[in-house]
């Protein structure tokens, strides 16, 4: 909806997500969930960098370079709230992996749809109703993803500017709504 | 020859190799070599890491902790080699990784099996044509590899007792021998 909106008012918009962006980063998300064998979180928060560097270099920054604007699924912050606060690695650690991976580059703008955990189980629960796939990363346990939710909700804190919390709790139409008027709150203050 | 000459004096050994000695690896190491896309420096010394990382937690940590040699081939110093000098890399950036990866473990004992840098191409060149695949890390240029093997003998300059030289130019046997007496001399010290 949100790249609808904006390309209707004409903005030229790279739509990237993550893991698994780019077909390297496609096939290190296929070897992180196919994998019989136990991933040590060293390894999983190493090989999320390894696939957010190749995003970066490859798609990120050439579509930035070329004056486009990059809506992405995801970044860095979810590294600090699901390798950080949900494994329990040390924020500097986190850090300095997100710095090699990005080399520093952050969003002007991070939303973050906030859901209850309930409500975000019980949508996932629903998408694997609805013939969609549970994965790894979803079947962690309610504490997992309540400090997983609070790290998010810490980083809104740190930087009210760049990152904006919006209560996806309600109807799509309702979030949308909300979101639009984030988005145009912040076209308005940078152009 | 090594694995053998020790098993018969009744060392436990476990074998390992990187990049691809666990399950996870040998996805990754493919993932790697098959995209058919260009791999960004710092996403190819994240991958490798990620690989290092989950070789490290998964064998050679639990192996260590049960009193058993480990005997791997290649390990943090190749990432220096090969990504820090061949790819340019700073050192700090190259230790940073590796030290994430590996914790700070490193190998009591290293031996380099040093040729000259023709020696190395015509090698490669051979086992290409008994059937072996040369694969994206064997084709790079002569330049590319003689600063490879200036790292690692500046490495042998800065920790000459753990790693040591030794000269592969010759015959299997006369390499098989130099071999042996470096590790008759490590065992001699170190029992």
């Amino acid at each position: 909806m949100l790249t609808g909106d904006l390309r209707a008012r004409g903005t030229d918009i790279v739509v990237t997500r993550e893991p698994g962006g780019t077909p390297l980063g496609r096939r290190l998300r296929e070897a992180f969930l196919e994998t019989e064998e136990t991933v040590a979180p060293i390894a999983e928060l190493l090989l999320f960098a390894a696939d957010r560097a190749q995003h970066v270099e490859l798609l990120i920054k050439p579509a930035l370079a070329e004056g486009r604007t990059v809506i992405s699924d995801r970044y860095a912050d979810a590294t600090f709230a699901y390798q950080g606060a949900g494994r329990g690695f040390e924020p500097e650690t986190v850090s300095s992996v997100i710095e090699l991976a990005t080399g520093g580059l952050k969003p002007d703008l991070t939303l973050f749809f906030d859901v209850t955990v309930e409500r975000a189980i019980e949508r996932m629960n629903t998408r694997d109703g609805q013939g969609g796939t549970k994965n790894r990363m979803d079947t962690e346990t309610a504490e997992f993803y309540a400090e997983v939710r609070k790290a998010y909700l810490g980083i809104a804190e740190r930087e009210p500017e760049r990152f904006k919390v919006i209560d996806a709790n309600g109807s799509i139409e309702d979030t949308h709504r909300k979101m639009m008027e984030i988005i145009n709150e912040f076209l308005a203050r940078n152009s």
